[in-house]
């Protein structure tokens, strides 16, 4: 199959995940390796990351997805 | 502006949701609100979603984002 489903259940984090995602897909994605990069750690943090991966929408919303690793670990 | 940035850290959770977030840019996404079709919960159970938001990919990856509810909260 080539279909995702998200699941929710309409609370507040839910609908506001949902609204991101459904932005995402028309929006440009950078991807930033802050193992590779860690010049831009402190960028990261400033606007909410705690962890990675994590991703941080047009809106300044921060999505941890899963957990990898914490910031501290990558420093 | 209109970018996201998706911050990760080369582990292989973040290459994992890399993969599947640029995958995700060209599928299909089905939204499903388990707070309202409830008979629905045991399907997604079935595949891994322990709580929601949660994203299950075309591979039957489940993203968990942030946290909104368990399960368990839903039901």
């Amino acid at each position: 199959m080539s279909k995702s489903i998200f699941y929710h259940a309409g609370c507040s984090v839910c609908v506001n995940a949902e609204q991101e995602l459904v932005n995402l897909i028309s929006t440009e994605v950078e991807i930033v390796n802050l193992g590779e990069v860690k010049s831009r750690i402190p960028e990261a943090e400033k606007v909410g990351v705690n962890s990675v991966p994590a991703l941080v929408t047009p809106n300044g919303n921060v999505m941890h997805i899963n957990f990898g690793a914490s910031i501290d670990d990558v420093k």
